[in-house]
């Protein structure tokens, strides 16, 4: 459920709608135990992201989404809610990605992003880059991912 | 098809097997259509992940996959061929992860991972910090992501 903090929600928003200083807070997705081993048998088949009984022996004491899976649970959100679906031209990387905090079965994530910046590009004068702090959250309003990302987004002239 | 640089293969490794210095290059896997749009529906649902005729009129000219799952098929690669299955501990996050060239149905993923430090805990002296260098390779050898990864891997005394 978004908020209303843009101008043009829907996805159809431009460059021009990213304001530096905006926050958005937008989900939620529910992780689901199968959705966690599903994931984790295909990408990350660590024994305590794919094994409820083995992963109690682990440093986690229990089940944990791969860190992989909570930022692609987290990037559900965003490009749901925050990317636009007319404007948005990709992501050359993102830094400082960090896992705070075990993710498990039953959580409920939501993401908070702020806008650092926004700078129309130089070279490429028909588009700008914005710069975001990303924000994992839980049903505790707990951090347990964050990354700073970079979008590509078109401008609407 | 792992080669046999660590004196330790099968997953088997501790803390002391990650040598600084030392390259793997390990894989591969193929990247296919269906798993692009099926990982992009639920994850990032952008219309140049799932939409293989709309997005031919976007900047990448065609399907690309979403950079988390560029991701994600690396991680499988090293969890299967770098992570130690008894003693790894996680990781506290990634640093300048970049996506620098669009990965398409039909590539061919490796992964080439450099350690570039291997630190034992001051705090926790059971333990380790392996820092590493991830570059995805696709099948002409160009890299299409790299990024710098910690992880922490447990001591075998």
């Amino acid at each position: 459920m978004p908020d209303s903090s843009h101008d043009a929600e829907g996805g159809e928003q431009c460059f021009e709608d990213y304001v530096p200083g905006s926050v958005r807070t937008f989900g939620t997705i529910l992780v689901k135990e199968e959705e966690i081993i599903g994931f984790a048998k295909r990408y990350d088949p660590q024994v305590f992201h794919i094994d409820p009984v083995a992963a109690r022996e682990t440093v986690y004491g229990g089940l944990v989404a791969s860190g992989w899976h909570t930022a692609a649970m987290a990037m559900r959100l965003i490009a749901e809610n925050y990317l636009s679906r007319t404007a948005g031209a990709g992501s050359p990387g993102v830094d400082e990605l960090r896992w705070l905090k075990p993710v498990r079965p039953g959580d409920k994530l939501s993401v908070r992003v702020s806008i650092l910046e926004a700078r129309r590009s130089v070279s490429k004068p028909d588009r700008g880059v914005v710069r975001s702090f990303v924000e994992v959250l839980n049903q505790d309003m707990a951090v347990v991912m964050t990354w700073r990302g970079v979008n590509i987004v078109l401008c609407r002239d």
